[in-house]
């Protein structure tokens, strides 16, 4: 129930044309929320900036499919994460405007005419197994309307190679850090820049890397300031909450 | 905002001594809950049937001793919970129509001519290691109105012993059955009952015990139907499942 | 051996139709419980109401047919579990009058001219993916004479959808709530009602979700009462808990 | 080695007073970062705008004193956190001018004539329990200059209360919420606001709770959007990580 | 109810001495177990030849020397595990005949006169600071009438030492291996040995040693035969189960 | 070097057959253990009465084969674990004499002629998905010359079926109890019974059944007497082990 | 940037024919390492004296095949681990010169005229079942041009066919020893020697071995001197910690 | 029986002044290792060149007191670990010459005249809390003999203070390196230099750094060369390696 039922509900109150009981049986839904809710989920839609997002792990191709095209359908940007070429093809089959990447393994159908993209984005990945997922970030954060800048292969076991990019790390807004094994990349980039970093583990590594908990762990108990953390191999959810950031940024001014 | 307020609010805005604007700001409230949770809460309250309750552990004295006599002032059931002698000594000096029991950590103080208590709840122990758990459950029980039937220290290494008292134990209509260690009363127990049984593991054992956990996952892990598990070491909450269902049984009639 | 049976073997005994070491004979079945715990068993059969159910999981498919068969020969109602499409149509084409359900993987034959089913059972879940679990529970519900009311992906992460069926959940005297990841639902809900909640974690979710351990942890930490728990998945074993207790409620008015 | 040292050297070499031997000795230092670094370093300390802090857990009275009073004679703010009142009145005697809180266990000395705090930050506990926490976060924010709106209390088993501050959760720019046991208040809070919500989970809750790992990995299993988690108890961090994200607001205008 | 008892009730009920009525109640008890089990378990107590032991860890002095003093009164060995040197003075004070030891930390009375101790016991622990369980194994074991052979300090990081008592080690029946650490030992000695090997972890350790989970494990994974396991420092276990085994080579000569 | 070789050497030292700086040469072997151990090896084969053993899982099937043909050509029993239907079909025609059995996954070659079995083993299951397990532990102490008495599905969910067969269980020297689960079954059986049990537990259930480790903890955590545990499937090494003990009774009359 | 860049650099300066401006630009890289680590880069790939490897798993094929294609063009050595006999065989066909071993599953292509390999190197196993990892360590550290002695199949439950080695082990400059299950080989060993050893903890074993963790902290949890761990299953990690030891012991004379 | 006694043995055989029986039993004993291994244990003390170290954890300050004053009679290094101030006293009163630091909670005596120390180790920590394991690795290495080079509070959150000794880092044979919380300094130090690196972690942190779990695990998944690992908080262990590795360095040349 928006604002304008509500005003519409008054008025039809006052000019007699509703009985106090029907308004009564009206406006008593709002105590369980049905009309209520559902304006609050439109605004928060809307407010997010977020297209909707499909998580196609563990859907069948068929569901994904379905999903995505009726998304597609209301003109807005399809994300589809975590499928395989098979699913990325199938969708590609059904909406040739969007494309399919093998490596971030998502399928993405942006509206034309997009607006200028919010700059500000870092993704950086500690080795290269480490680049699917940070991928994953990068291709959902463009999905949300944010430019990316790219650092990959920059693990702290050859720290000079980080060394070298200090100062585009440096003009950074936020920079959402990806790193498997030790994960120890995101604390020391943490501690030598002042934007606020988002820590990514992956599963990346074999018996102690415990499928990326110790990563987790190691950047949960990490002393640099300005760090926080997302799940295991959750490259989408960074996205979600550099966008989160970003979009503060602008938005408020 | 309850059923009155919404009649009134209709009323006056019928007969005209509520604007429009005025009218519709006291329904946007709805839209976030601020009266209508209220109203929710009330009535929950109530229809628990639960005395609120203090948890002691970890609150200072003094704010245990506060709390409490605050509740006792508005005349309803008093129960602190996880309390030392000390801390149930201060509330009896404080209140000194309750007690406190020493083996279930208990403070209860419970208004004059109660109703008569709901019958059909067992509450059985493994071992005598585990009676504070079993007293912490059946106190909170019996502070709920519930009836508690007790049945200490019929472990399974010693079976037999719980054999004697089959009857008792088909009689009853909610079961709690409180045990450390290897934690399998609550399955046997299941297997010879029709009744819902609540099991609840302690931290009673060492090692291997795993400070509870062993007893837990073997209560979860169980194949006997009608068993269901709480935190270890959770009297309470299994008294709060117990009244639960019993109420169930009775108020719905 | 019923209390009848043993007035008769005194009486035999007295009236000398029985010899000593016959009597005898019979007698010391009773302590090794041949016949007395034979007795107990059958009763329990019937005093749960609850089908023999077969837990398909790691049994071969001709040793599931089999089982089933034998059941359905008996005339009672057959529920298996946990079968994949194939074990499905086995069963069908040996059972035609049994139906196989690919959501919560099981297999249901129920005799004709059924008695109406008991009331009361609401079965919730957070998520789609959830929805498995959730009809497991549901369906070895209505196997076991229960009617269900099902409300599905009402997650934590946008709550309103749940408030919008506020009322609903109140009306039921017994809710199944499923759900994944975090776990949260069965804590919001139990804060709600006044019936008792079986909280069912699923595996969903990954890395922290820990399998389903992080969503069954957050049911059995919550401060909600009324709230008990099942082993993760288990859909079946609510059934079995959410039955003991409407049985309860019917079979002692 | 600043920017005006390099160009006193260059000028130096230029003009012939500094042979290339002692030039090409200092310059070999910059290779490893003896003088850039600290130049680094320094430029850190400026740039977040973060007091440099004394974590106390661990640290000897004497000790504590010593480092908190050579900071302060430095002149800018000086933050203690983790320490108990005797520390706390030590710190006292010394520096008179700042505060002991006993309740977020931190010291806090602010130098005179401080610039207008920040506005944007609420701090939100699910319980009572976790307010220590979330004093910690609040205490350290204003440290660093921000303001700070507080929402205590507002756990998910009555999820109600959290509703009559919706407005005010969704005029946050940052919303830090800390909660213990099956910490689900920040799953909620993210999936009704649109700023960024970092998760502080606590240690509340006993047995199941483990510690706090429930709550830290139920945060992380969330798929609301938006949210990132720190460690267990860590409200300095959350602290950090929301001054990181607000003076980025501010600072790059 | 023996026999014996059966037949003298058949009796009585065909000369009609015992009135159907009585020995129907008589009868009846055994459905339940009341006599039945009572029966078994007396010839339990009986048949394993082990006194009754109080587990003293958690109960309160007064509480232990109380049930000490009423085994005492029934004339067979009293043992005491797990307390500290003022439980053992006070149980002296109470017992005089009886010792206490402050390495196994036992308390233990034994009526005079004596059998001759079964030999083949040989205990062994890997590390000085192990020999607290050893102790417990050892003093439990002798309290149920076995001989024990010592053997001390031979762990693996010195295994020479091992080798210098390989006879000795293979003249025995059963060994109890007690080791913390890496738990090596019961693998290496149930390598050189025929008779059945016990192994008994123990926490000594820091770290990586897990509270003695480590040493549990690697037991538990050894490739050796005829190595069982007892949980983390149950010495007084391995002395039972060596008991058993002893036992059982002679009791059936 | 045995026996017979030290006399030889000695004597040819006597007579001069042998020089100092050769018998030195010899005797220094025994230092490092060249000779001596050889020997000890020899001896523990024909001690433990146990005959070599190929643990078939990861094993190539051509290795398999090979070593077991080896094997076969000594003479000995042959016996191969953990091996699947093709394994088991390749070294039957290898090797016809012996038998591939598809519950144990075993294959077993006895030579002809054997002397008669040991009694005193009974190997009970607590439910039927335990029997593979079982079988593995029933089929390898046949191997080994015991007489295997079995028990099956005798879980504690419907402990009347345990009780039925008592006495059998009363009979027996050493009983190994196969439980998966809450593996609670080994406990309830050593309250019953005088001689040793091993409990073995196994890796059915799932979710909190952790893959055979709530079995194993319940089974190390329990306080019944008497009972020692082996790694979760062991059913090979609880038959080591009941070897062990039961050859100790006879062997040393 | 190198020395001789900076004498030139300065060189420039002083003569004039670099502006100040200009200088200070091209020192100012580095101060964020843009020049200065690639040097530091470059001098440590020649000091370690290791190809470059690359790891094998989780890598496609082709991009398997033309990394080491690119790295054979260079001329060193290459060294692929962790690959199976299909990408083995690819690499064969590309770079005839090189072998694959599939029980390593490694491939090794070395250049002509190697250098004489650094002695004292010996890599142990416990079972057959660690030969692969040992393997890996072995064909790794040959790789790096070291002479590798190997001692296989000496476990600790047979310990005596380790004593027939011993004055191998003893010849041995570093050892490195490859155990799973139980893990207690490096301990023994470490015990008998007076070289470092180095632990590679393998995943043999099943259930309570952890998937190597048990393995692992047994031999973190040895009191034994002078040993030291790498992760589970990581032979070339170990392979690479003895050639920095017996670098040194050359390198440095 | 050394070798010296093994030619006295030969001799007197040949010259007829020992019988073959004689001579016989004595050899026999060497079978048993009774003597042979005891000549191993005295060459390996000798060999390590480490004098006996007194762990002090768990001992009674009377024990640790008896057993210093015993070593020192011998007149070798004495070292006492992990002992508290009170003890250190106690230790000195007897021990006048020798000395207590209360940091890496050691008792050091050393007799005079001692030789050289070894130079080439370095001991690093990251933070100001790892400093007590870096001393005791310090500590312990000056008692073998060991020159120590410290460099402390050089972690990776502000990693600029590590580059400012890389020249430092880079001459020295072999590093210790101790780091609590995310354990990353290691990896990093490793990427650095051509020595080998030791990594000890500590249990510095909280929360998710899981009493020193997190840094082992990060440690041991680094894929920077040459790193092996100790246990948690093991600065004594490492002190061993350390000496182990460099005392092979001289003793080979």
């Amino acid at each position: 129930m928006d604002r304008k039922s509500l005003v519409k509900l008054i008025a039809a109150v006052r000019d007699g044309s509703l009985g106090a009981e029907e308004a009564l049986a009206r406006l008593d839904k709002l105590a369980t929320g049905e009309l209520g809710f559902a304006k609050i989920d439109h605004r928060r839609t809307l407010r997010r900036g977020i297209p909707e997002v499909v998580f196609g792990e563990g859907k069948a191709p068929a569901q994904v499919e379905k999903i995505a095209a009726h998304m597609a359908e209301r003109g807005g940007t399809v994300l589809v994460t975590r499928i395989g070429p098979d699913v990325g093809e199938r969708l590609i089959r059904r909406l040739p405007a969007g494309t399919y990447d093998p490596v971030s393994r998502t399928f993405l159908l942006r509206p034309r005419g997009r607006t200028r993209p919010i700059p500000g984005l870092m993704v950086v990945s500690a080795g290269t197994a480490d680049i699917p997922v940070a991928e994953e970030a990068a291709v959902a954060a463009e999905a949300f309307g944010l430019a990316v800048d790219r650092l990959y292969d920059v693990g702290v076991a050859g720290i000079h190679r980080l060394f070298e990019h200090l100062e585009r790390l440096r003009r950074a807004r936020v920079i959402v850090v990806v790193a498997g094994m030790e994960g120890a990349l995101p604390s020391v980039i943490a501690g030598l820049v002042e934007a606020p970093v988002i820590g990514v583990p992956t599963a990346v590594g074999y018996g102690a890397a415990l499928d990326g908990f110790t990563a987790l762990f190691a950047m949960l108990t990490s002393c640099a300031g300005g760090l926080t953390v997302v799940n295991i191999g959750n490259g989408f959810g960074a996205a979600c909450a550099a966008h989160a950031i970003l979009a503060g940024h602008r938005g408020r001014r």
